[in-house]
């Protein structure tokens, strides 16, 4: 049984796919988010679209800092995280402004006051702001907040977007097969836009990161892990959360809790200006470099040869849990956060405009004619086909 | 310290209303829910709403069903309160169709299986079909489903709503102050789109209803409350699940869980035909027979001195937690969720059409001119003011 399974998290979550399988697929099988009918407009032209998304258990490390520190804003990357994880697989169907945000969050009251609450709420709408300074126009459509001591040990901090968009701006990946190259987008840097250095981890393989970095002193905080879990998986790694990360500007906890990076101020540009060119669009959250692997309307080969050097977090992580890199690759995006599928010729454009936002960017890979679907990574020291 | 307090949840949720004091009010700000400029579609004319709640503690005593009974059903009612408390708090602005509806699901996959899962998604599509064959169209937009189990001990059901709507045709409840009369509908009993009878309490308050009506017994299942409470308010009640209920048909369990009534189908009929004789809308969710106060345009007397007799549910629960009449009709629905203020002249109408549904409804009270705003409540026995 692995980590995951006995941490009671699934990367590929299977069951949950079983147990949505019977769902409409949308108007668009490939597209990165599902897509239907204008049912708020009644227009033909046109394609509605919800997203549902959250910080997950990222929000038990926030938890675990401001418990240690008594700094609240904390939570406001929490809060961007909700709103980021929404915004950045909605961006990967083109769609990037004209948004409508509403947030859901369940907290017990025992652990969470008021103040808690009141920076989630304060850290959106400082987030959305700057969206809009961007060109990115998010509602933010205030939400529940529930008591719910009951069900939740700490925070659930979820968010829900929804969207209506012409169907001929749209990016339905279905032209990923006849892409050239793959352009990858750092996840990790500062980006101009952004107020310190983003580690690259996003808010996917949380629960693993949090239990293998830091240490069993965490294990006096009972309110942020399942009774049940076996002794073995619960805070085994070495680290508290102030410690220093050797080659890292920030301590661990704050590599962990770095906010999602929002690629929207970069692909607000880009769609405008270059949609034609962009073939496909991949945010690798869960799943991480192999999140691709779902959105190919016909098989292909997909060779990615030249990630980026995995920031320090993944270094961080990865010795924390002994995984191997198949499985690192397989769980984390490893530095490289969002994919844009296009012809070698274009590639140059999209990283020089990547550069000036302060993101780094380069081709990362390419897509090969193949009779069957394939994903073949190869990277310092290792070649990982799946 | 009220047992409400103790048990880490408030009825009036005013620590929550202090974090969201900032937020953006809309651009009515007596109507039920927040509307905003339409960014979906541009358009002057039209508005957009988010809204999202969810089945809160409700789920709690669908998973002590299912481990009780093996009864997987239950869980489709928990689906539907999810989808009903969202619903019948937009229908209060007189949006009833045309909606977008997304799911969060927040599980702990020790506790909540894969067909657990599966049978919530089956359970909002089949209540879906029901609303649209009431003309009622609800798109589900899929969601999200975390495995989260160091947030969540069971299971969290959240869903989002989005519309856009015209503006001549919302409800903007500014009018409540001119109505005459009040007419109240229903929560209990059998409307003719129901499976069988509805004991009318809704998703509010159960935290307090489940630890004051279930027995010790169930402290046998520490996954179903925070352990730091106080023992003296874990499930101080005298009831198992399956136990019977004086002059009830159903079970405590059953009376408890419920699926909140929609009266979206009843609804729908009286908004389009006669939208101009409705001159407020009031969903008594949380707050209950109280909740009408927070959106008075200006001072007025509410008299509410005709309700129905409290149905049996409300009596265990009362029974159970010893409250007074005062805090009863401040945190339950007390046999009532729907209220519409109109014309003394009009009242019939309305109550004809609710008959013909199957959903008792009567004139309830009246509204007053008054210097200051209040509310006065009789019932048998006790006047209560507020």
């Amino acid at each position: 049984m692995s980590l995951y399974a006995r941490r009671g998290v699934s990367a590929q979550k299977e069951e949950v796919h079983a147990a949505t399988a019977g769902l409409d697929a949308g108007l668009y099988p490939q597209a990165f988010c599902k897509l239907y009918p204008d049912a708020l407009g009644g227009d033909d032209a046109w394609v509605n679209v919800m997203h549902a998304d959250g910080a997950g258990t990222k929000a038990i490390l926030a938890y675990l800092w401001w418990r240690e520190t008594g700094d609240l804003n904390v939570w406001k990357g929490i809060a961007q995280d909700a709103v980021v994880m929404n915004t950045d697989d909605l961006l990967c169907t083109g769609i990037y402004t004209n948004l409508l945000y509403s947030s859901s969050i369940d907290r017990n009251k025992a652990t969470i006051p008021g103040e808690v609450i009141k920076t989630l709420i304060e850290g959106t709408q400082e987030f959305l702001e700057t969206l809009r300074s961007y060109g990115c126009a998010v509602t933010f459509c205030g939400g529940e907040t529930a008591d719910v001591g009951d069900v939740v040990r700490t925070v659930a901090v979820n968010g829900t977007m929804a969207a209506r968009w012409p169907q001929s701006k749209i990016i339905s990946n279905s032209r990923i097969p006849d892409a050239e190259v793959i352009v990858g987008f750092a996840s990790y840097g500062q980006a101009t836009y952004e107020h310190e250095y983003n580690s690259g981890i996003g808010s996917n393989g949380l629960t693993s990161a949090r239990h293998d970095v830091l240490s069993a002193h965490y294990k006096s905080f009972p309110e942020t892990f399942e009774p049940g879990l076996d002794e073995e998986v619960v805070y085994v790694g070495t680290h508290r959360l102030q410690d220093p990360v050797a080659g890292a500007p920030l301590p661990a906890g704050k590599l962990l809790l770095s906010p999602t990076r929002t690629y929207l101020p970069l692909m607000q540009v880009l769609l405008q200006e270059y949609a034609g060119d962009i073939l496909g669009l991949i945010h690798c959250s869960g799943g991480g470099q192999t999140k691709c692997m779902k959105y190919l309307a016909r098989p292909v080969r997909i060779v990615k040869d030249n990630l980026f050097t995995p920031p320090p977090i993944f270094r961080l992580v990865q010795e924390g849990s002994g995984a191997d890199a198949k499985e690192m690759y397989q769980v984390y995006n490893m530095g490289c956060r969002l994919e844009l599928y296009t012809t070698a010729a274009k590639a140059d454009v999209f990283i020089k405009a990547a550069k000036s936002f302060g993101i780094d960017a380069q081709v990362i890979g390419r897509v090969e004619g193949a009779a069957k679907k394939s994903l073949r990574i190869e990277t310092a020291g290792a070649v990982l086909e799946y």
